[in-house]
């Protein structure tokens, strides 16, 4: 999984943070994460292009997430930035080889491959169970009190 | 994750046909799966040196399981070749930008890595949960009469 996805998490979690009617333009959330803003912005178009963030236009124009954190899921994210295919890819080696039969005749899929795909949908719903709500709660109990204020302090101003 | 996976857990699915005191020698599993022997054989290696399979030296010699199939779980498989790191890779980006603060400060783990350490433990606790003797007896289950004989009248052969 590329770095993206941790970048996108947080920067939904920040933008979470923000007043109802602000946004955050890409380069200051690149600032705040301090990770390179042209790669960045890459992953911030394809959050907005599924519909997790949305864009504000003009002087204090930026982005800002599309719906209510409660209402946008860690699995949201990860599959906006990496596709919802599964990590195992079924290639049906099964209908190779010397005891090949013609494909038809096998009406089940691979249990090789069920097994994956459990695993697969297992993973996805728990990701599923935490949404940007739940992590930005989340950073108010665990982040500690000085970086919250400095966070706060910064955000003021940037998003102003 | 890579092709190898689907390979190794399939070499295991047929070394679990095998009587207790046969093996197979690599080119075979390769010839049964349709798979390049070169590329099959360092995976072999790899589930032999994880102690998933163990090997038979002499003219009747190969690979066999090391232990009965109900002993050996799809997550062992896959551990031996691709490693036991999550797919999630933290890198603690909240300690950067302008909200950072000494590293000692933050007691916690980040709430976003534990999302994905919780997702990443379900997808092992599922993959952990399948054995090689519950995909054997699918496959007895699943696969077309045809192929069934015609893989056993080929395993006599490959395995005298």
């Amino acid at each position: 999984m590329s770095d993206g996805v941790e970048w996108g998490v947080h920067a939904c979690v920040l933008l979470a943070s923000l007043p109802a009617d602000a946004a955050l333009p890409a380069a200051k959330i690149a600032e705040y994460h301090g990770v390179p803003a042209a790669y960045l912005a890459k992953h911030l178009q394809a959050l907005a292009a599924a519909g997790v963030l949305a864009t504000a236009k003009g002087a204090r124009g930026g982005y800002r997430l599309a719906r209510p954190p409660a209402e946008i899921t860690v699995l949201e994210v990860v599959e906006a930035l990496e596709g919802d295919e599964p990590a195992f890819h079924c290639t049906e080696i099964r209908r190779r080889g010397p005891a090949a039969t013609p494909a038809r005749e096998y009406t089940k899929a691979c249990g090789i491959n069920r097994a994956f795909v459990r695993a697969d949908a297992a993973w996805r719903a728990e990701l599923a169970a935490t949404t940007v709500a739940d992590l930005f709660i989340g950073v108010l109990e665990d982040v500690p009190r000085p970086a919250l204020e400095k966070g706060a302090r910064w955000l003021r101003e940037a998003a102003r």
